[in-house]
């Protein structure tokens, strides 16, 4: 399937992503931020839906989209110690643009992803804070996303590469029209030795005696107009994007996948008592399933060929599979 | 909330329900059809959600229910050994209204929900055939629902008393127009003494030590518009109906709920690409909320009063609870 | 069944609870704090079985105990917007001792549940801090628990009654052993009108119109050997206990029930590859089922009886049961 | 990791499979039984755990499995017509050796999974019979497993080649203990050029357009301890093995994966009230899962070698993937 002209998750119209990487002595960490369209969220909620492919894992927020199918805050990643911090920002950014918030209306639900970095990045510090947070809201935008070892990716490492953010995004025509699917992944996880490259290679040394204590977090967007239901659906085919590369969903690493759809929004304070929800015939969605494996597979790649090489808090050095590629004699 | 006028699933318009009672030397069990609309189901399916309370049970094609959201033929209550023989029937009967099944287009997911009435019948026996699964989908019909020692529930019993089917339905304004819900249950359920009626009081000679080894088959309908995740969130209501009872959805009861909507339908060969669902607003979902508890609260004690007292098979009375409220010396 | 000496949680041997009470201008709220054991939990850690009743809401940490069926923290209870700084303070804690967590070994998993106190509290001034977590967990102790207008439980209410924290317990013996259940609840849910008393009667005024913004966290603990899967079915009674007093899960409410035993401990850095867990016969799971829906029912009746009548944020009175009960001319 | 000396499910001692293979005109299907130990399972159950990788299935027993975590019948494995007469007679198989089956005990609960043959096989004729699955019972042994067009394989196809029955196993070193995991597949899934072999090539023609109308079973087993929560994390991983073929668990494949345990069984009439399991320390748990991602991987891959080009129903030619290995110019 062709990517789309950024081959990112901002090829979705109205998607903005923005990093604040925070990088001083012995901290390499940061934030990423995900905003599913430019109004306000939580009036103007989206849909989507989730698959806990491995739950170890410390993600905010998880419970109520399972339940309710509705996103009502930016997505945010971090590190997995930078959770309660983010989940603050979240709360407060919601309640001074909807004073109602705790008084006459329900709650909100702020939706954060972690990863550990603690391989590279001193994540006892808890450095990251809800200035850092908010600094990453504001810096999304649309057009390209950096990628590799930038925001909440600065830190990570995967299959004992450097990685971090990686994004990818895969066309689809339907009924005539187009539409997007876009993956933007927070890569920390895949035991070093595992990695297979799509035409078979696999980069690094043996690496089978350390245990997987990663995670990856995948956030998939589409404009295909999908039913809570069917976003479950096409969030559990990231998972196969990241068999692909060689991962089996290792025992420590927490591997999350949500889906969201921009094709409609959920009004907070819903003036009718019925709405239309459309969905794509059920037949046709392997379309999306097959796009969701290919984009995941793929932002991964993007996030590990990104990320130049650097060294961990122990002095090991992470490589870079950009140098790994350009040195192996067989390409 | 109001009952409808029949108080009875069927006050569901196009929904149907039919019994086929089998009683012969030691055998008294039998099946009973609901057919939500009069049309072809596996080409135009019906949607639903599902609740699986306490999953010690034998009920056939609940796994495809929760992948896609739709039921595609008759749902059948049966006994736990007569469900092979329905889902056959159920299957033959899709595949003579539609040849194309199992060869263009995909198979089949038969619909068969269970209770063990051996206490009454000799089950052993499998004395349910496919013969008795088109009788009771013939018999199948609108209007008012026999109750009680009939169809499926002729050998069922519940908190010591004999019991079986049992319908009940609540009435629903929203926007100034009327829905209903209905519930059917098939009610196997719950341990001697732990029945508790809606004015407090608790019939029955306590028995606590006895093991439960029933079920309960929650069937909810509606024509309010409820998407998919919305069903399976009213269907899980059902156990607090049954809770209110006095069930604590013993060990071995497999206790399981389905709630479909009657506002739509899903066609097998979309010709359309993409189709809308209505919902409603979901802080409303309240009202369906409330509905499927009363009503499934309200269809098993209508089960228990319809039944008449029945011997068991080890010669032990399954008494009556309309004997036992015209007796009690309080009421 | 019987109560334990306390009819508390902490009639489990080892459990300590603490409360911090947080009560200034328009401040009433708090944090609780449960220690399943007085050891380091992340070293020796807990087993524990998960039930999402209703899933709106923002609780820290299921997502990973439902994977691995361990709680490596104190249990914190505070109100929704004071999640975050409880679980910054659970990870500051865990690292102070364990000075590992976060370098060679892995993160650790917070685990903090919350309800909104909205009514009483003026919960968007993020009240809560971490220091109020630290005082809830150093104020913990075995022996009695206080109920009702403290700790977590300070400005939460139910069915239209001030309610809060209750606690209740059942023993239970098998094989000739005593065993414990004990439940702590924080109560905050209900519509008015909808409670039901034990014997029948439905304290409070008609209040259906009210829609359910509340939530109830239900923590079971118990010495009884049971595996992980046997506990998270034990966790699943506790909302029959909510049913019986007239709840339906509301939309809006935020239902979430966690069962642990004391029976033995997982140890981080396991010396030996293999392990027993002891578990109890799968049929005489309907004794701790039993306890798990009665320590539920009576653990909220207990706070709703303990706490005193108290105005909210918009001048409604929030009476107390205990008066109501007094007043009751047919009690 | 390095394979058993059978590469097969039967590398697992006291691990019995056998075959039932009809042919006749337009029918070509079958019965394949997997026997996890030489006793009666009613009465000594196995401990097993499920996964549902995609639930667009008609298999029996998974909700009681799931909710119990043991099967107490012979795995049976057919065409999706055939789960009736396969159910049927593992109930009457049950009856006749525990005659208090329906009487004082539990019913009990047959298993049988399936996938659709109708490309190869005439479903419609309902051909699979109470006497072909005691045919496959009885013909189960120990031993080498016959793999491809045999058994339930019999009409299989995958990728767009024919396909069927695969096995593989692969060893694990423990505490210097041995174990073993095992894999039986029936292959039926895979879009026609999707399919990846692990050296990078990609056999068969392109056939994106080509809709997924199939399955896939993995039966997986092991003699590792393991308790029910961590049987279905392993069994989990069989998704990880069908993605690296290329698979993206499309829509219209059910996709089910089981792994038991030969560690330990568990009584039906238990003498004790505890008893014991012993499990892995779950940092282990890497081991198995590897195991498990491979095993299904090499099966998948053994059936399409072990299946001979056959013609399907409508007069396309199923290829060998043997005879297209043997003529790639790269290999």
């Amino acid at each position: 399937m062709p990517p789309g002209p950024l081959n990112a998750l901002t090829d979705l119209p109205g998607v903005a992503v923005g990093h604040r990487t925070i990088r001083r002595d012995g901290i390499a960490t940061g934030v990423t931020a995900i905003l599913p369209h430019g109004g306000d969220l939580f009036r103007e909620k989206i849909r989507a839906g989730v698959d806990i492919v491995n739950g170890f894992g410390k993600s905010a927020g998880l419970i109520q989209v399972r339940e309710l199918g509705t996103v009502e805050t930016p997505i945010l990643l971090t590190n997995t110690f930078g959770v309660g911090s983010c989940a603050d920002a979240l709360v407060r950014r919601a309640i001074a643009a909807n004073p109602s918030i705790g008084r006459a209306t329900a709650t909100v639900n702020p939706l954060v992803f972690e990863c550990n970095d603690g391989a590279i990045n001193d994540i006892q510090a808890l450095a990251v804070t809800g200035a850092d947070a908010y600094a990453a809201l504001e810096a999304a935008g649309p057009g390209p996303v950096e990628e590799g070892a930038v925001g909440a990716g600065t830190g990570m490492t995967a299959f004992g590469f450097k990685a971090g953010i990686g994004t990818a995004s895969r066309l689809m025509t339907l009924d005539g029209r187009a539409f997007t699917l876009g993956a933007l992944v927070l890569a920390n996880f895949g035991v070093p030795g595992d990695l297979v490259l799509p035409d078979g290679r696999r980069p690094g040394p043996d690496g089978a005696a350390v245990p997987e204590r990663g995670s990856v977090i995948v956030i998939l967007g589409t404009d295909l107009p999908l039913d809570d239901r069917q976003l479950a659906r096409v969030a559990r085919r990231a998972a196969a994007g990241l068999a692909r590369l060689g991962a089996f969903w290792g025992h420590g690493s927490g591997d999350i996948a949500l889906c969201f759809t921009t094709a409609d929004r959920v009004a907070h304070d819903a003036a009718a008592p019925f709405a239309a929800v459309t969905r794509i015939a059920e037949p046709l969605i392997d379309l999306p399933f097959r796009a969701a494996a290919e984009a995941t597979q793929e932002a991964v790649l993007n996030a590990l060929c990104a990320a130049p090489a650097t060294p961990g808090r122990d002095g090991r050095l992470f490589p870079s599979l950009s140098d790994w590629l350009r040195e192996d004699p067989i390409a």
